[in-house]
């Protein structure tokens, strides 16, 4: 059985990972036959918003922590990851990804990773395992693939641009679809960057996770 | 295209809306061609849950504003909801059910639910128009259907047996599978009160998906 290690940046979309992309990832992978363990840094979040309001709340609240809600209490520190011990990465999307694993949402191009993130990302490409990011969460891959990795977040210009900009190729992709680098064993879906349905953003994480878990093999 | 309220309790298991189960729901409710509204009630948690330590955390949040995590935002106020505007409602699960919704966590056979949550419930009975309860949701059903009706929680003999005392009456269910009370226009499923894993859970609540909007016809 295939074991996949999960990222997950917090528990909601826009402070934390997009929640239904999470689910979707785990129900895949445990519908294709592979198991998985979630991490997530034991950090602080950047910030926390109310998702009422669209409205910084001004608590504080820990990554870590807001993870365990989606993973009912089955989450690890990600300082605990090690790449040996799975077979592929996977890292939903959300906002959490752009504010807590990096900080694209404040420097855009300029933006740097977060160490941790950076090392684990880093350890399963030099292990060359697989990976697969969803919505925002290309961004970070010029960071951790280096220069010229095949990625995409959909359509999205400016974002599309700064990973441009940071040294990767983006490339258009439908939000039911997948774009596969298989130099890297890199597979990226757009998902809620442009998904307004769950059946939507459902059918391209199903791809991702087939494709991922075929390169493991 | 038939329309479906969805009530969420919170946002985690410990306190809130199981977040799974709130999410399949909505993929469930999409994928078979149906709308839908989430709705919260905009009072307090009964308690925050640190959900990696599985202990009260101290800190005050609101169900409405958690439960907008999952929705993105798209929740509205359960005083809001008007049942002649749905077709069906639907209630995933979670301690949020329990503690939020009523105060069975506390209380047992002797609990009180909610007044908005009763009302709720009570005018979709009345409009004759069928629901789907998930996991310990069920525990609401004898305050609301009134002696005799049929439910299952899977098979914990301790939630059971409360529910026969208030007057429900349980029967004993697989994960994958669902209770059917025709006279009452009901379906039960117990997910995450016998899953464990997503798959499971996915099963029987897209069989409850499927049957509510059937009656709903």
């Amino acid at each position: 059985m295939k074991k996949v290690a999960v990222l997950l940046s917090g528990c909601g979309v826009f402070d934390g990972a997009e929640v239904n992309e999470a689910v979707l990832t785990l129900l895949h992978l445990t519908k294709q036959g592979a198991a998985y363990q979630c991490f997530a840094p034991d950090v602080e979040q950047m910030h926390t918003i109310n998702h009422l309001k669209g409205e910084e709340s001004g608590d504080k609240r820990n990554v870590l922590e807001e993870a365990a809600r989606i993973a009912r209490g089955e989450v690890k520190p990600l300082s605990e990851l090690d790449a040996s011990e799975f077979d592929a990465l996977m890292l939903p999307g959300g906002f959490g990804v752009a504010k807590n694993f990096c900080d694209f949402a404040v420097n855009g191009a300029e933006m740097t990773v977060n160490e941790q993130v950076l090392k684990v990302g880093k350890a399963f490409v030099d292990a060359e395992k697989p990976a697969g990011y969803m919505c925002i969460a290309p961004v970070l891959l010029p960071h951790i693939y280096g220069s010229g990795v095949k990625v995409t977040v959909g359509n999205d210009q400016e974002v599309a641009g700064a990973i441009n900009t940071m040294g990767g190729e983006h490339v258009d992709c439908g939000v039911r679809d997948i774009v596969v680098d298989d130099k890297h064993k890199l597979v990226t879906t757009p998902a809620y960057m442009l998904a307004d349905n769950l059946a939507d953003a459902e059918e391209g994480i199903r791809k991702l996770v087939e494709k991922v878990l075929y390169m493991a093999a």
